[in-house]
């Protein structure tokens, strides 16, 4: 027997869990609409050399590889990928269509991506990912935007208690510097430093260490970042607390004792990130963003490719993130060979779904009843009486199901409470003769009778609501 | 350098063009959801086991097979393989999860498929199908819903002219054999017959003969066919004409010459065929499919698993259909290893776009502009007030595109337009004293002055209508 679950890391989204996901999706592109950005969506399947290369060496091990076929078949030989993230199709998209493109693309895009990974809990083998990119601009009303966008996304879909914890590539560089640590060296401090929240300052100090850093670098680094409480505490509060320190490092108050100097062009850089900073803090401050963002000096996320700010949204209580993103200048250029100036952010879809469903976040009619009425059939004969009936209630807005075979009631009743649809139809001999319809209301049990044509009327209106119980008993026809 | 096309015969899909796709699905969810069809979602990537053997030779050599990872990578075999259908992960999803579905599961499914096929004009490697089924009920009441929901559908969408025409398997079994065609040879038959109306009667002769059947059993089952406008022209319409003869033909009256008597067997069903087709006519008669069902004893469709009625949309003045499906009772318990009633209908999504999109039938704001409004830079310093400006716009529920950079006006203005965007605003150092906001109607080029608060009710009501173009000269700051 072939197995019937679906395939390793794989998901089937039944009716219930896919209107959740659906409904997260619509509020994502609602807001993003809203924002001006326009939807994109590129094939699943992409020329292997378009993503070769592209993921690091441990990507590379992680695509999923198509077989050539035909004649090519027995060769072994790949010649066409599985989608691997929605950045490199957007590359290649804003190469090939540049013409076509305003001089300013915001795009958004959710689609499946791919990867060999091992499973494990909350890891698929396909996920959706959900970008939100801006190409074109170096401005960080970008920046800002974005961080905009997705505190609306959050809050539209009732968290309440997130942070936008923001940084800067030349921030850390420049605070790296500053502790004296050399450049080679500030790529592997930054993966330790990225931990603090995981494993504390002693275990990012060994992280630090084991990368080649120095004892005095090591100790000049944390104390830059042992500050914390005591900055939060400032009377200019938090973000302006280390705005401040960071003016003051950048300014050459060193932190920890070993001193070698910036160089002038890191100095520059870092003084010009830190006015970034501000900037995104007090555009995005008459925003939804604005009492969601928060400077974390510390915040490095792990890809190198950013280049200027970067950001991660943070809920209490909830160890990771709900999603992220920066700047990256040097990547959607790819394969024009120029820079490209862009900005992007991506929302962690599948791990909100997750938080959303263990919180019990959803609405209650996301994944409710998968329809308003079932038409129950009298007898066989009747049974075009039953779809001109539903037909009828479909054009007054309502959903119908119709039940197909002239099965007992009862049976029929069993069916629309498995399937939790509130309201049964029937029209028994007596109702036909009357032109009336008997609607029982299945969470009470109480049945009344209407005329036929306020039939829609009276199921818009709620249940049972005051209205006399039907006197008719209903019996198989 | 690297080609920055698509993978061959897949489709990147920019914004306008996923939005016109977006609308037709939705159009398509909506009416299904009325129905109380639920949606289902499998993955792109299936165990090659599962796909392999199901889509015959043909099919076979047409499914995209994923390499195996790590160490099996250099074996060139495949593990797993693209989606090539959605029935297959359909049967497997009713085997997996039969004890949670409801007694009868009426889903729709729209996801894209893959097929190695060689491209040709609108035929890709990618592409969406869109599915819905009924499994677990024999009743006709199911074909009379889905030929309902396919017509709502169509009609929502602006077709008007279509058939949907309508016919069973049994029937062209009791056809064929009444003209002495040997059971064996029916399947061979039914191909030749498909092609009625593209080839003619003539050509349908000759690949009979090619195929093996006898020149009398050909003649015989021509003769048949051969009477079409006739009984078109009968008194009692089209399908009734049509029922009336199938009648008489199932109960001994023999078109053509060589009478072979019919197994009591295929007899019998052959009655029961004509019968549910009637019924279907008849059920679905007050329903919106009413006017467009047809009956067409000559359709056959190709695919051999259709085991009643079946049935095909057609457009006048297009070849091919829009869609269509049927009954196959053998197919969904094929991991079960049992016989699970089901019935279908596909509609031709891709199909569907191109002919709207040649007709110009999407309503003007689908791929229209991707904001209502954008809102300018004065100057760098008063971003943040820009975007202020338009969280409150957002708000009230207008799509916001925000100008990242404080360029010229006037290239602001022609970013605008470039984008398609109707209105512009501008808040000058005038309008800023006054707490004013200047509309700049792109298409009129008229300019107005209103009150900041009342910039969203100014845009909500359209354009320039009556109200006086704002004085001051804009030029930028």
């Amino acid at each position: 027997m072939i197995s019937t679950q679906p395939a390793r890391g794989m998901r089937d989204f039944l009716p219930d869990e896919v209107r959740r996901r659906q409904y997260v999706i619509d509020v994502v592109t609602g807001v993003y609409s809203k924002y001006g950005f326009e939807p994109l969506e590129t094939p699943a399947v992409e020329n292997i050399e378009t993503l070769t290369g592209k993921y690091g060496e441990e990507g590379n091990k992680l695509i999923f590889k198509i077989l050539r076929r035909g004649e090519g078949e027995s060769s072994g030989e790949a010649d066409l990928a599985l989608r691997y993230d929605l950045t490199v199709p957007l590359a290649r998209v804003v190469a090939e269509y540049r013409a076509q493109l305003p001089r300013v693309f915001k795009r958004y895009q959710i689609q499946p991506v791919w990867r060999a990974d091992r499973p494990a809990r909350g890891r698929f083998r396909e996920f959706y990912q959900c970008d939100v990119d801006v190409v074109g601009s170096r401005s960080v009303v970008v920046e800002a935007e974005l961080c905009a966008a997705a505190s609306d996304v959050l809050l539209q879909l009732g968290f309440r208690d997130f942070q936008i914890r923001l940084n800067h590539r030349a921030v850390l560089m420049g605070v790296l510097d500053a502790a004296g640590i050399p450049g080679e060296l500030h790529g592997a401090a930054l993966v330790a430093l990225d931990k603090l929240d995981k494993v504390g300052a002693e275990g990012v100090r060994r992280e630090l260490l084991e990368r080649g850093v120095s004892e005095a670098g090591a100790r000049a680094t944390l104390a830059f970042f042992d500050h914390q409480d005591a900055h939060a505490a400032e009377a200019g509060g938090w973000n302006s607390g280390w705005l401040d320190r960071l003016r003051s490092v950048a300014g050459g108050d060193r932190p920890g004792e070993p001193h070698v100097p910036a160089s002038a062009d890191v100095s520059t850089r870092f003084i010009a990130a830190i006015d970034e900073l501000a900037a995104i803090l007090s555009l995005a401050a008459d925003t939804s963003a604005g009492p969601h963002l928060r400077i974390e000096p510390s915040l490095a996320r792990g890809l190198s490719y950013y280049t200027g700010a970067i950001m991660e949204v943070a809920v209490a209580d909830l160890p990771g993130s709900l999603g992220g993103g920066g700047r990256y200048d040097n990547l959607i250029g790819m394969f024009l060979r120029e820079d490209v100036p862009a900005c992007g952010f991506s929302l962690g879809l599948e791990r909100i779904l997750v938080v959303m469903s263990e919180r019990k976040m959803f609405p209650p009619g996301v994944a409710g009843a998968p329809a308003d009425v079932l038409v129950t059939q009298w007898n066989a004969e009747r049974a075009g009486d039953a779809l001109a009936l539903a037909a009828t209630l479909r054009s007054a807005g309502l959903r119908v199901d119709v039940y197909p075979d002239a099965d007992k009631l009862g049976k029929q009743f069993k069916y629309a409470a498995s399937r939790g649809i509130a309201n049964v139809l029937v029209v028994g001999d007596d109702e036909l003769a009357a032109s009336e319809v008997t609607i029982k209301d299945m969470k009470t049990g109480d049945q009344r009778r209407v005329p036929r044509n306020d039939v829609a009327t009276a199921l818009s209106t709620t249940g049972s609501a005051g209205l006399p119980a039907g006197g008719s008993r209903i019996q198989n026809g």
